[in-house]
């Protein structure tokens, strides 16, 4: 099964795709059984009452489903929580160690967008860059967890991310804080599938992304230091996670920072992708400027 | 007029304080004009429109007030947003010299709770620290503004704000983000009263921080080395700010990170005020351990 949000932001329509015994896969709407695809459905039970709807052939088939927008695959999270340096290659591109515990930080969930949408380029950007990240998605509240098995029964799915950085904003004059380079509007794409995590072994999928067609990142989870289950059980003792939060577990070596590769310019395609999760893509536009710097 | 929130988390009822030509002040009922008191509220003009509704008296009285558990005086936000070593004397206790452009960091919004609520050391934090700050609440979105004056009418008005926080988890091992020492549940006190912007001179309030009767902070809100309109501006260049957001400004000297003063443990009442924007009071009590602490 793969969650899917269609239509226009805002008015997202909630929707599953399933292949039948045909081998065919079919798109069908999910309005009969919750309004959105959300906190409150995954810690419902609304995943295994879709598949239950689902094999009852209770759910009605979602026309010219190919056509229309794609959402991002969750309705807009509490808490976009995001894992820094969590591939060793990547830390050693960023000039820095590989952390011994995990590295914290947060996105305002009002960056989170659809897996196809447009992207902006902020008005004064030199150094805007790609991350193709796993994202977890969380079903259940996780406060002081005790085991790693309490934080995997935490885990409602996965989807794939860009976590669009600015690292001129990122990195210098902020006592290092990443914040300014981290909150851009439009920086989460997110999708375009939410699939269930036990539907899914996300310890050993590769994941890439590529920039107008050339290759850039090529790792696999296998490599991440610190794994889905180890970060929601450190998370959690830091922050109360709730139902339909999403923490982006880092990127791989191979974004514009390491300095092999140029920053994103107007008119370039970004596209990410991750093993059984789909693919990204997003055509960039230099937003429009601040009247202050038409004027300067 | 003074926007405060009563009765249970997840439940309050709107409500406005405000007195009346015989030098009484009284607490009326909001729910004939708004749900709630959110950023749809204040985008909306709901000020004008409770001001308007009191000078008719056309507002309700709210029976009992004075009884009841005060909330948070804004709904949840969907962005917390807060501003590092803003008092230079703030910087230099903490060891940094003072920025010299805003350092900007985030909370996760579910730390946000009400001013009276009682409130929890986390399980097994040994530095927990009270930080009163003048709070920010946003009326309308915000997005590379261009002016001072643009920021100024996006401010619908300023709370009270004790931003607890963990200096262990917020310092070391970190790679530098102050997240896992500023996401804790309940974190985030804000109250009791949200005062409109125009009927406040937020430039020269005194604020004040008591750890059990004693005098902890003392400062001013003219010693801000940003000011709000400034911080507005500046956070809008890289963040779109919603209506009902909360900025926190950042806090003055006099802290237990200093070193002169003890964190804080069970029992303790920690107090914070700011002219104008009321007194808040916390009574801490450690939190019930993970059971993995239990068990080692």
């Amino acid at each position: 099964m793969k969650f899917i949000r269609l239509d226009e932001p805002g008015a997202e329509h909630p929707a599953v795709l399933a292949t039948g015994k045909d081998g065919v896969e079919r798109c069908y709407r999910l309005e009969s059984l919750t309004p959105d695809i959300d906190g409150e459905f995954l810690a419902g039970g609304g995943i295994a009452r879709t598949r239950a709807a689902l094999e009852a052939g209770r759910l009605e088939e979602f026309p010219h489903a190919a056509g229309r927008r794609v959402g991002a695959p969750i309705a807009r999270p509490a808490s976009v929580v995001c894992i820094g340096m969590n591939y060793a290659l990547h830390a050693a591109e960023s000039g820095a160690e590989p952390p011994t515990v995990p590295v914290v930080f947060l996105k305002p969930s009002n960056t989170v967008v659809g897996p196809y949408d447009a992207a902006p380029i902020p008005p004064r950007s030199e150094k805007y860059d790609w991350e193709v990240e796993l994202g977890i998605v969380i079903g259940r509240s996780a406060s002081y967890l005790e085991t790693l098995d309490d934080a995997r029964a935490c885990i409602a799915g996965f989807v794939a991310a860009n976590d669009l950085s600015e690292r001129e904003y990122q990195l210098p004059g902020a006592a290092g804080q990443w914040t300014k380079g981290k909150s851009l509007p439009s920086s989460t794409p997110l999708g375009p599938w939410l699939v269930p995590a036990d539907e899914l072994d996300a310890g050993r999928l590769r994941l890439r992304s590529w920039v107008n067609g050339e290759a850039r990142q090529d790792s696999s989870t296998a490599d991440l230091i610190f794994d889905p289950a180890t970060i929601v059980h450190h998370c959690s003792q830091y922050m109360l996670l709730e139902p339909g939060d999403v923490i982006l577990t880092g990127t791989p070596e191979g974004v514009a920072l390491s300095g092999r590769f140029a920053y994103l310019t107007e008119g370039d395609v970004v596209e990410v992708e991750i093993e059984g999760l789909g693919r990204q893509r997003q055509e960039f536009f230099r937003a429009a400027p601040a009247r202050e710097a038409v004027k300067a």
